[in-house]
């Protein structure tokens, strides 16, 4: 509506504006992602050097106290700054984002507080040699950045700029943070394709060919930053920086033919990735729920359990080690390697020998990937050590989801994966000749598949990883086989999580049991309207008495002939007016110029979290209540409306295809109230709706497709 | 409606034959697309060879009309193929498929015939030498592969299939002719992540997550079928197949740092070639619109016309390279050339030495391409012949478009501005050390931004075609740079072409003009409705008195109390139900019941193109005409409707969302006419309404966002 009211300056305004920022959120998260890896390769590197010098000593458990010291402070730092400062910053925050995107308003999701704890406890819970990944934090991060430059900054620190009130609406602040999605991905993997597919296809809800480009735009800047620093960095001048810490693979040199017995090794490895996939979902769901009871319970059991999560990392990373046969080391090699990172480990071997395991363990998971996924290294592990490993992954990266730190899911996945590969891969030897480097890309290929459901991005971020096109096929393969075997039995994790938390988050597709509801049957509880031109104090009570955002105004006589639906109010617009105070003694309309000499046109655009007009904001003295005000100026005249026998399915589609967040039903036949009820997303949310019809819970529900 | 009938077994068949089409939309489109390309190069190669014989024994004139002779046999032949056979055939066909998929269901567009037609005109069209490119045509064939295969093939040649049924409806045939489309893409430039963000990007107007899948799906199994195919063909046993035909580099041997100059560099080539790729679309519809002139006076004309663009082609291809001096040969590299293909062409050249033009131009358009792209070969051409070669490419791929013969854009586009990068590439020589072949990549990346307005495909394209990622960030800053330029001054020729060929295509976002119109002011012609149980000849008579497709239903007493809308009736619908003869003496209500008797739930799915009932083929007698039949059953009892005071624009983006082909507009306010009109795609064209308006034409549009 703002449209109609542009000139062509605005117009100018808004669409540099736009790529402005799209290039200002690409630097920002580029410069983020670099200093998250550059802060975690050296306090990691730091702490792994002193531990190691320790063992060269032989006082293991000196090493022991120093290394488990180190990552109990870390975790333990990283737990209260979020139990304290931000909760919402724990976990991943790509089902925050998603449900955001999705038209989920939730409080403080991407608040500067958020912000800040997630940069800083990402580091921190990944320095901690906890088994979480940054990626997920990186997309919250860079949605966070997004939402920060597009309002503006925070309104406490005066940033808010005449030209930013363009971005006062839900869509472009949806496009804001959909590039800023993308651009965390990029800059966690540095793969710009791969962010933008996906943005596409995991976190964004609409989606137009403009936002592909823009998207597009802000991951390259992402990538050009990125090259940029490392660049910079190769010369030696970050520390412990060492290889990049972003993981970047080569497998160029490895063989890429491939026959008919390699084809069902990869089918073996998708089907079985598959099922422990979705069995990972399985269990990250119930911890998930157990450890919500605990952490419900306020910040210091939120701490304790991280601190025990901590702890029982420490014991497993230096514990299981012990466990594995010293091997001497191959020739040719730098073996065992000292310092922090390669690819052999020294830990208690004699010299010329390394320990396998450790070299998975004591290290930083990037390092620990890259070794697994490092190619002509047919026996550099055991089986038995990478049994221990893939067992060790697997059950930590479940028990650390949940605990309060920003963490990530893409790592440990991949973690699992790939020994889950590699090992699979030694034990199909007979059958397949192909590099067991490639087996656990695609064994950690299979993982992801099965767990986050996502094919084509997935494929994208591990083909931008490795740099080769040429095993595009036998990652496409195994990722549709482990997600066809997956989908089997549950959804993906992030829809999980979105679930458990509670986000109305509105399908794509209607459930079938809404084919049998009528769309006044979805409507519920008691319908509140507000009259054309309404007493003060009416409207007061109105919002005081309820928490909706948006009213249906009836035009009633004089006004009108008969009653009718002159359109929908919102709370927000609601509050505004009232502040204006432009209220008159006698029932009459006074007409959109009375209201327009009051406010500008921008005045009515929607603020950002926690800047809108309250209700506590208002000072109405008694005589003002019981003046009168025309409500004709703000409504919108035309809102979508349905009929009321129309199958729920339908106003579901138009709500969610729409983006809609109030939908008016209107009775079917004339002469009656001119409006049924309004529709809003919970009435759409399955709970509600078999609240209301409890028999429809007993029905089998169709199958999906 | 149809899903609530389908029980678990239905459901079942739904989902296997939904993989199984995207299995075989695969493999038949990767099939032909190795069959185009083996096809081209063993004609193209065959005759190459006969010419350079005559030449190596100095017999010049001979060997002109040898070249241009068969050059001339296969244009002609190939235009006549198209224009007696299909001449829907004729052009890019994309966009055609592009209409498709918007919901245009134009004739022929995706027929059997067409689709001959078009493989076999594609093989003879590049045959020939002609400036047209394989690209287009195999999209538009891998979209009549898909909806040949979706349809059970020709209902003529009795393959329909029970379980095809699912398939009649809009929703399933686009899914399928996306996946096709996508797997065109995969098959011609072996790119099958650029396949699918082709379909994304510029094809499809509707997109789901789960199509994203299916796609990739389809495109690794084209990427499947070329591979193991090509990998026959290595062997030697394909004739003059070669190098593989489809065109694919490698540029990883060069160099990929750059600096500030070279970056300066890349945005001068992205701006110029954005004014080029302007002016080449603006070039390309002037041409089109006066060989419409021609082409409209039948099929001798047409012929004529490919034959006189053949023979200029011929003059240019063999005239031009009399002009270049011949060069040393470069030591260590095999020179000159013998044979079909190569970088160093003999031509008139006494031994030991290359003509530079000859070797662009006397050789297969892939070929051409490859020695403008290949690295390491600085002085490989002279500026003169550069520009020589540019300017005819330039001009030929602007002529060639639009003769009746299947003709791809995309290479032509490519060719122009791979010998336009290189040409600024040697000009900017003092300004940066690039590689000669990364600015020939650049140059066609600038092109293709230039014309194609596409971004993200066409980078994904081109790092597919040339196996480096590392390039990217330069790929993607000169083609958002050209698009820039460019969308300055028109639109993307596949819009220009849409428009010109007058398909009502439905654009994204509504025009700003709609914004100051009301639905209601849409609504044109007479309003024809149908009551809810009506005569049979008022059914007939108004099916012949109007092609309109959908009629509203109006329940008057004694069915109800007062003139209610009861919905929407389609046409195909009503005939299906008149061929059945259901029919009662009284003006009765039958029920549901009574019909479902007579019919299945798939009689009124929708048949494909032009196999549903015809009004000719009912035969209704004069007793059965003055008889009844109950409409109720198969009506919409819940059409999306809107009030006729919305701004058009908010009804335009209900239609465009949902994909709708009617939307109804009731009145505002009641005890009216129960519907004010049907708005249908050609109420929200802008020819329509400016037509109804015309004082909005003069108006200056606001600019586009």
């Amino acid at each position: 509506e703002d449209w109609r009211s542009r000139n062509k300056v605005q117009i100018f305004q808004y669409v540099v504006l736009k790529w402005a920022l799209a290039l200002l959120i690409g630097l920002a998260t580029g410069l983020v992602g670099f200093f998250n890896n550059l802060a975690v390769e050296n306090i990691a590197g730091f702490k792994l050097l002193l531990t190691s010098n320790f063992m060269l000593k032989h006082r293991y458990h000196e090493a022991f106290v120093v290394y488990a010291g180190c990552n109990l402070i870390l975790a333990a730092a990283t737990a209260a700054l979020c139990a304290y400062v931000a909760p919402a910053a724990a976990g991943s925050g790509i089902p925050e984002v998603k449900a955001y995107l999705n038209g989920v308003d939730a409080h403080s999701i991407l608040a500067p507080s958020t912000l800040f704890v997630k940069i800083f406890g990402s580091i921190g819970g990944v320095a901690a040699g906890l088994m979480v990944g940054k990626e997920g934090p990186m997309v919250h991060t860079g949605s966070c950045i997004a939402s920060f430059l597009g309002q503006g900054g925070s309104r406490r620190y005066h940033l808010t700029w005449k030209w930013l009130r363009y971005f006062k609406n839900d869509r472009d602040r949806r496009d804001l943070i959909t590039c800023g999605a993308a651009a965390g991905v990029a800059a966690a993997f540095r793969a710009p394709v791969g962010g933008v597919l996906f943005a596409l296809e995991e976190v964004a809800s609409w989606w137009r060919s403009a936002l592909l480009w823009r998207t597009f735009f802000t991951t390259a800047v992402v990538a050009v930053v990125l090259r940029g620093l490392i660049g910079f960095c190769r010369s030696g001048r970050c520390g412990l920086f060492g290889q990049g810490g972003l993981i970047m693979f080569d497998l160029s040199a490895t063989v890429a033919t491939y026959g008919t017995p390699d084809l069902v090794a990869v089918v073996v490895i998708g089907a079985i990735g598959g099922l422990l996939g979705s069995f990972y979902n399985f269990s990250v769901d119930k911890i998930l729920r157990n450890y919500s009871v605990i952490n419900e319970r306020g910040a210091p059991f939120k701490i304790l359990l991280t601190v025990t999560i901590s702890l029982l990392t420490s014991c497993c990373s230096y514990g299981l080690p012990w466990l594995a046969k010293c091997t001497p080391c191959p020739p040719g090699s730098q073996c065992p390697t000292i310092g922090r990172s390669g690819n052999f480990k020294s830990f208690q071997c004699p010299p010329n020998h390394y320990n396998d395991l450790a070299s998975l363990f004591l290290n930083t998971n990037d390092d620990a990937i890259r070794n697994l996924f490092s190619g002509g290294t047919e026996d550099e592990f055991y089986i038995s050590s990478l049994l221990i490993f893939f067992a060790a992954s697997f059950s930590l990266g479940i028990v650390t989801y949940g605990i309060a730190i920003p963490s990530g899911l893409f790592i440990p996945v991949i973690m699992a994966g790939a020994s889950y590969g590699r090992l699979l891969g030694t034990l199909l030897g007979p059958l397949s000749k192909l590099d067991k480097g490639l087996f656990s890309l695609l064994g950690a290929a299979s993982f992801l598949g099965g767990t986050m459901r996502m094919t084509v991005s997935v494929c994208v971020i591990l083909l931008e990883l490795t740099n080769d096109l040429l095993m595009l096929p036998l990652v496409m393969l195994v990722l549709l086989v482990s997600k066809t075997v997956a989908d089997c039995f549950n959804k993906g994790i992030y829809d999980q999580i979105v679930k458990m938390k509670g986000f109305p988050y509105l399908e794509c597709h209607p459930a079938p049991y809404m084919r049998n509801l009528d769309a006044g049957d979805a409507v519920s509880g008691p319908l509140i309207t507000l009259a054309g031109v309404e007493k003060v104090a009416n409207i007061v009570y109105t919002l005081k008495l309820t928490g909706h955002n948006g009213f249906p105004v009836i035009d009633e006589p004089p006004f009108s002939e008969e009653p009718g639906l002159c359109g929908l109010v919102l709370r927000s617009h609601l509050l505004v007016l009232l502040k204006g105070k432009q209220f008159t003694k006698e029932r009459v309309s006074t007409g959109a110029g009375h209201v327009l000499q009051r406010f500008g046109a921008f005045d009515f655009a929607k603020a950002g979290s926690g800047k809108g007009v309250q209700l506590e904001d208002l000072d109405i003295d008694d005589e003002e209540m019981e003046m009168f005000v025309d409500l004709h100026p703000i409504t919108n005249r035309s809102p979508y409306t349905v009929v009321e026998s129309m199958p729920l399915s339908k106003a579901a589609v138009l709500f969610r295809d729409l983006g809609l967040r109030h939908l008016c039903v209107v009775p079917k036949t004339p002469g009656r109230h001119p409006i049924v009820g309004i529709l809003t997303r919970h009435d759409f949310m399955p709970e509600h709706i078999l609240g209301l019809f409890p028999h429809l819970k007993h029905r089998r529900p169709h199958m999906s497709v």
